[in-house]
């Protein structure tokens, strides 16, 4: 018997994903609170962007819903997927960025996912994908143990080739060839996943989804009221120059966006409100600064 | 009879070129020093990076040359143009970012360059680019129309066709489609530029290199002295975003730079010193900040 693949529940899940994540970021910041812009767009669909600035903890926190259709993808998406072409499609998501203010606090990203294509008269064509990765500025070895263990606990449930496989995805992906640097300390990256079957691809992305505030808040918890200078700000905003160029660069969400008239504010919202970039800047030997480079941005095995 | 296609008197104007043009800038800013780094390329060839930083007058002024040399051009480079392919080359240039610290000073940019492939017993396939073009934050009719008359001067000993149609292609290559907005109010853009034959299209090459300076210092001395407060340095730090977004995006130079294993800090010289990013925001109608994008961001023909 073939799984009934419905949008709906998904739909049903990451609205109440986003009110879940809102409130938990919102919690956390104690003072800010999330504006709401509900935008549609013209080709079919639209979302709701929240957005949390100068927070006490947060600068900024931008928690995306979306959902948009289309009567046929445009010929880039079906350039390299011949068997999408002439399809009508949907794909909604739950993306979201979040700038702390201190440097001690690492900036998060996650991102849950769904697409599906579909026409008369054949099965539908469709995938899940999502994850979580974190970019510290001064990194800390527990917070980086315990991001990852908390992903393997995502995991766990569907097989216990899943955190591997996925943890190195994210740390191909979440990488600047350029700097021939990773983003961060990675965390999770997953797409095209459809082999389990809809029921259970569909229960690993919950799973994602709603380990994520588990991954993010204790760090933030422990780091936010960790003194810090003007030195520890400037190391940040320069670092933050990293995560524009990756975003800018090679994020395919972000670049299929802005190309494919998706709504410029809500995808540029992952950018960081305040950045400097330094000619030919290096860390000197030795200093906190110089670690983040020698220690953390290493792809390494943070948990067992 | 063959004109001769010779690199070196090419390089001997660029490397000219970047000496008056640092030296000009210098001037102007009457404090900040150029420093330069050298470097070499694996692949072949290599540059002189300068850069004055912390100025009087310039919070960043990057000013590259570069002369790299290849024993095969990359698949990427050929796939559009297969007469290229199993060539060796050289490509050779000026560019040059200007980020001024008074946001009623316009950055500006300008490029020169050469292309060459050759192979034994054919006919070298070459031709040359480059431009210029001014980011106005708080815009003057003044200025625009004072650099687009230096502009057409550079263009006009070679044909009345010549500034229009470069002018032209200036506004429509800095363009930003996820903005639907103009980079700034435009200037010169030429590109693969052989047939006119090598020595007049070298000399045109030589003519809008040689302009810039005349371009640009009159608009920097008339404004760098204008007083401003937090307002006016607030927009100019967003404005700023939009010049990440254009050239990591969509410049050709600098994602084929990227790609092709270039220098990355002289590539990111070109990117502002200390960028906002400002969700949503929108000026106030009837503000200075309005004005730049109702009276300035619209392509329109400064000069008669």
């Amino acid at each position: 018997m073939t799984e009934q693949v419905r949008i709906e529940p998904v739909i049903d899940y990451l609205t109440g994903l986003q009110d879940r994540i809102c409130q938990g970021i919102a919690g956390a910041d104690g003072s800010g609170e999330f504006k709401e812009d509900s935008w549609t767009r013209e080709e079919g669909g639209g979302g709701r962007s929240r957005v949390l600035t100068e927070g006490a903890v947060f600068e900024q926190a931008g928690i995306n819903f979306s959902h948009v259709t289309g009567a046929s993808l445009p010929p880039s998406a079906t350039a390299h997927r011949p068997e999408l072409a002439g399809r009508r499609f949907q794909a909604t998501g739950v993306s979201l960025v979040i700038h702390p203010r201190n440097p001690y606090v690492p900036t998060s990203h996650a991102n849950v996912r769904f697409f599906i294509a579909e026409k008369e008269g054949a099965e539908p064509i469709w995938w899940f994908g999502g994850g979580f990765d974190l970019t510290p500025y001064y990194g800390e070895d527990e917070d980086c143990v315990h991001w990852h263990r908390v992903a393997k606990a995502a995991c766990e449930p569907f097989g216990p080739e899943v955190y591997p496989r996925y943890k190195q995805w994210c740390d191909e992906y979440f990488f600047l060839r350029h700097r021939n640097e990773p983003r961060g300390v990675g965390g999770l990256f997953f797409d095209d996943l459809n082999e389990w079957g809809f029921e259970k691809s569909f229960a690993f992305m919950r799973s994602v989804g709603d380990h994520y505030l588990d991954a993010y808040l204790p760090i933030v918890a422990r780091r936010k009221d960790t003194p810090y200078g003007e030195r520890e700000r400037d190391f940040q905003l320069y670092r933050r120059g990293r995560y524009v160029e990756f975003n800018l660069v090679y994020d395919r969400g972000t670049l299929f966006g802005l190309q494919s008239g998706g709504r410029t504010e809500s995808i540029l919202m992952s950018l960081p409100p305040l950045v400097r970039w330094r000619y030919n800047w290096q860390p000197e030997p030795g200093t906190p600064e110089a670690r983040l480079y020698e220690h953390f941005l290493k792809p390494r095995e943070w948990v067992e």
